[in-house]
């Protein structure tokens, strides 16, 4: 792994969430980062410097820069990336079943790493700092994002097929892999409970589940009322919405990542708004599989904390959270009609704090004295960014990931002025064409 | 004026509208460009080399590279660039009345000049090869336009306020502007007459502006069903909604570019599909605005022609076709509920031909020989655009505007390689920011 760098950012802009919930913009700051932490925020360079004294430091130009917290993606599927741009236009049963499935049936492992280092290549690239993930061969995936040095929240399955074909808990995988990150992390992985959807396991497994992320005190990655099916089928079967089946069978207990939610009752948001759970919006995807616009203003209102997702690559089809920034504003004012809906400083939590803390990184995504310094510098000195105007608006409204300069995620450059430090670009996409070329042909 | 480049593109990737309503991808393709004209399109070197005897040419490697039609931006305000980032979360009326009409009236002809210039800085540099315009101090944009050797659909007021204050026509104001694009536009300006919307003028009006166009068959350029209160106020005050009122003015007997119709009736489609009418599609503006989301699904079932604008940098906040295509796709596939709605070819066919036949330039538009050279070189060997899977479905949805490389338009190379031949960026930019000072502090 490389070096954590201490650094002095000299005159840059920051616009960032604050710690009362709102967010504060600051032109011409000097910002110090030391050993991993930001040491300094304010307006004297003298007293920035001070900070550093006793340990070789490098200055960081802030002309024409905006400092942000690192971007946190809550909800995807890394390895997907292999299947970019290669099935689109089809009905979601298609896709899935007929594209999706048979081609995930031939991943090898060499694939699954292969595919999560490109997606960390373009992860790191477009500003990530964190990311959920939910896919096969979790070693590899763990594997690849600690060299890659991202934070992860990890979902493992916990479950397996006994000798009859039978799937049972198997707390024991859970067990392993949470004293893997313990011990190979850094503090950067963070273990959770994969549950895929209330639709996917027998019914007897749900609430053995649930008591097994009690008793580990694990969180839990789940997909929620992605589409009007799924909420019809569950209502059908168990006589309730996919929100009050899972907290009925004990989920909830342990913070959540609930991902999509796009079809919610008022009950519902209640009661994702009474437990420890971070809805995670993924607005291309669902526009993109034809699941529908989730209501995050109406979340927002219920006290729901919403962070952004890209989902896998194979329903967006790209890992910028920039697009997610983006439609997540519009969307919410263009349904409601209202402009004034759905604000900058709101996406701006959304595509920073809410997503760190949801992922189980509370010391990240505010830019604060104290805290772990992951950080993107975006360069806003080109014509589409010019005038500036207010710093929080051009963050949302107009930049994208083509401005992201440099990435640190704890003091570590992970993006360095364009250059990826901890990956090997050109070898992980010729891997990764390889594997493309093997799980695509093979099963199409 | 740059001199016209002669071109052999060497084992390119070719995406692009056919001359039969769909859309064609080839693989390995050699591309000859010569005199302004696509003269050769294949297989073989040999037979594109043929094509460019006894001229100078240079030859474009094409590995990693897409060759697209220019895209055009058939709706824009483009020197509202300077009112980026400046005013955004307002509710549509506030931000109308209390901000863009106040700073609108502070404009003097040097701000409309920086403002367009840095517009055409940014839509170069994102691929845009013809633009429709809509504002104030129309020959300064015409001159930046013909400066720029980008192409223009420009929109003359054709009307003015008399001695008593009543606005009169001034049909000699469009001949004016006719005689200038023919002596100085080299083909590339077509005039327009512009009608802002059914409610900006007096009733008396409508009727005489439209057989003035009718008259110097003159295209269009209008604003059409843009909000609910628009549609609303128009039922009211005339009995029928916008489109019917036009028609029954006399207005469509010539092409016309009704920009948005976010709220049309199935009788408003019937009437626009049974004219000349190319319907903008501006989406990032309708939502961020509030307005809605055009069903763009059902004017296309109704036979009309949709191409895309961005609107002006002031609600948007780029001017960035890519945003515009990614998002026709998913909102026409997350409204409709169907993930084969929209696909790719539709879309970059509304990106291209589309927006170039609605803006008057039926010669660009299509990678056809015999057509004008009019051309977007994409870059692809990214990770982000890894596997590229099919190539068609990469423009759509996994490229963006960093991925532009270099742009022709009329067979001049407008951007090579990331290099603005035309414009001076740097004093663009400090002229803008001057000028943005000048008409943002004065009036707020």
């Amino acid at each position: 792994m490389i070096a954590r760098s201490n650094l002095l950012f000299d005159r840059i802009t920051i616009v960032s969430p604050d710690m009362s919930g709102g967010a504060y913009t600051m032109t011409d700051a000097f910002v110090s980062v030391r050993d991993g932490l930001v040491v300094h925020i304010g307006g004297s360079r003298a007293a920035a410097v001070l900070t550093l004294e006793g340990v070789e430091f490098e200055t960081y130009p802030g002309a024409g820069r905006i400092l942000v917290p690192a971007l946190a993606n809550a909800h995807g599927h890394a390895a997907m990336t292999l299947m970019r741009n290669s099935a689109d236009d089809l009905s979601l049963h298609d896709w899935l079943f007929n594209v999706v499935f048979p081609r995930e049936t031939r991943l090898r492992e060499q694939d699954v790493r292969a595919g999560t280092r490109l997606a960390l290549c373009e992860m790191i690239r477009s500003g990530t700092g964190a990311a959920a993930d939910m896919y096969f061969f979790q070693d590899t995936v763990l594997e690849s994002f600690v060299e890659a040095g991202a934070r992860l929240n990890l979902s493992i399955d916990g479950k397996r097929r006994d000798a009859t074909g039978e799937l049972v808990p198997a707390p024991e995988d859970l067990e392993r892999f949470l004293e893997t990150a313990r011990r190979h992390g850094d503090g950067r992985v963070a273990i959770s409970l994969l549950m895929h959807s209330v639709y996917l396991y027998p019914d007897g497994i749900y609430r053995t589940m649930a008591s097994i992320a009690e008793d580990l005190a694990l969180p839990v990655q789940i997909h929620v009322s992605e589409t009007h099916r799924e909420v019809r089928e569950c209502v059908a079967k168990h006589g309730s919405t996919p929100p009050a089946y899972l907290e009925a069978t004990g989920f909830f207990r342990t913070p959540t990542l609930a991902a999509h939610c796009v079809h919610l009752t008022p009950a519902d948001r209640e009661i994702l708004a009474r437990n420890d759970v971070t809805v995670v919006h993924n607005p291309s995807s669902n526009l993109k599989l034809g699941s529908g616009i989730a209501d995050i203003h109406a979340m927002q209102q219920s006290g729901i904390r919403v962070a952004l997702g890209t989902d896998g690559a194979a329903s967006n089809n790209n890992l910028d959270l920039f697009h997610e920034i983006r439609l997540s504003a519009f969307l919410a004012k263009g349904t409601t009609g209202e402009a004034a809906t759905m604000d900058a400083h709101t996406v701006l939590r959304m595509a920073t704090v809410n997503g760190a803390v949801g992922c189980g990184f509370p010391g990240v995504g505010i830019l604060e004295v104290g805290k772990q310094a992951d950080l993107v510098v975006l360069n806003a000195d080109r014509a589409s960014m010019t005038p500036l105007g207010d710093p929080m608006s051009a963050f949302v409204y107009s930049s994208d990931a083509s401005c992201v300069e440099s990435l640190l995620v704890d003091g570590r450059m992970l993006l360095r002025k364009g250059e990826l430090t901890t990956l090997d670009e050109e070898r992980i996409r010729a891997d990764a064409l390889e594997s493309a070329r093997h799980i695509v042909s093979a099963a199409s």
